[in-house]
């Protein structure tokens, strides 16, 4: 008898770094990763069908309308969402499932499953942010902009997750330890370990 | 500005071997350990103030009525309970600290400051919990027969707690790992990190 794997949905504001992170959580071989899909273009080095399932507004509202989509949401002008199937099969197959979703995907999730475990992953403070963003060099003034004004918003969710993992600059190694850690400590869950009751009768 | 410490209270049916896997993380120096005081005879090895504070039960009954105790239960005949002061006054402090108690003091404690965190301790199983009580030879097989019946009353209690950690034979740093564990990841939770909001605004 297989007991269920676990669903962490990990979350952050652009430039806070969750992709190394979750880079390092997949590199483990404890997590089976669901690749999202995007109709947003993508950026150097990205690959379909690894970073994301680059799709068309059309084929993207497609999926919506035939209820294939975990979850979907827009961002600065472009769909993301989950593409249900996979991440249910890995699921009950006792895999633990990581989705690296926007807030608003994030909180649909909550709602569907509300056994979620959702971690936000911040930088330390907002000065930090914003440099990595600008650093980054991947994006306009405008966009940056754009993105800093979303972080701010997101932050104010804070209250809706149940981790928040700081990623100070060049120890994203260690807040993917963090995060493991939290997933060790989630299986010790009394909820989760009920059956232990049989054990004692 | 001192951030409150976080309150662990752990319990666990007696031959759990929780009393070593405490001792193990007091010697981490990252906790404050509150020493119960108890009606009941000290066990070869046990000291004053150290193990407990083994006090008649007259002058437990009176600390009762003066509102001394932040918990107390009877158990087997004899009264357990945890002074009240020591213990804030280190959770004020900004310390960690560690109660270990019975059941029945533990959801006292539960309703009172409800964002304690609850562990219970167990055994793999019944056989090996029977086997250390047997084996320990220091408790009669009357009070191993009764010790037995509780453990299988506080099983049932497993919904209440927050995490369930087994301590496998002969493993009992392993399990202190595991709370160790649980206490980091409880740092991160995101309700105990509200105040990053204000960094972001």
């Amino acid at each position: 008898m297989n007991k269920k794997g676990l669903l962490f949905v990990i979350s952050g504001p652009a430039g806070t770094g969750k992709g190394t992170v979750v880079k390092h959580l997949l590199e483990t071989g404890e997590f089976f990763f669901s690749v999202s899909a995007t109709t947003r273009a993508p950026r150097d080095g990205e690959v379909h069908a690894i970073n994301y399932y680059f799709i068309t507004k059309e084929e993207f509202e497609k999926r919506i309308a035939a209820g294939e989509m975990l979850e979907y949401a827009q961002y600065v002008g472009n769909y993301y969402g989950t593409p249900k199937s996979a991440v249910e099969e890995a699921l009950d197959a006792g895999k633990n499932v990581i989705l690296e979703i926007e807030t608003q995907g994030a909180l649909q999730i909550r709602k569907i499953m509300p056994e979620a475990i959702l971690i936000l992953i911040l930088a330390p403070d907002i000065e930090t942010l914003e440099a990595r963003l600008v650093g980054r060099g991947t994006e306009s003034a405008d966009i940056v902009a754009k993105r800093m004004a979303e972080a701010r918003r997101e932050v104010t969710l804070i209250d809706k997750y149940d981790y928040v993992v700081i990623n100070e600059d060049g120890k994203s190694e260690e807040a993917a330890k963090d995060i493991l850690g939290i997933a060790k400590a989630e299986k010790m869950r009394a909820s989760r370990n009920t059956e232990l009751k049989e054990k004692f009768i």
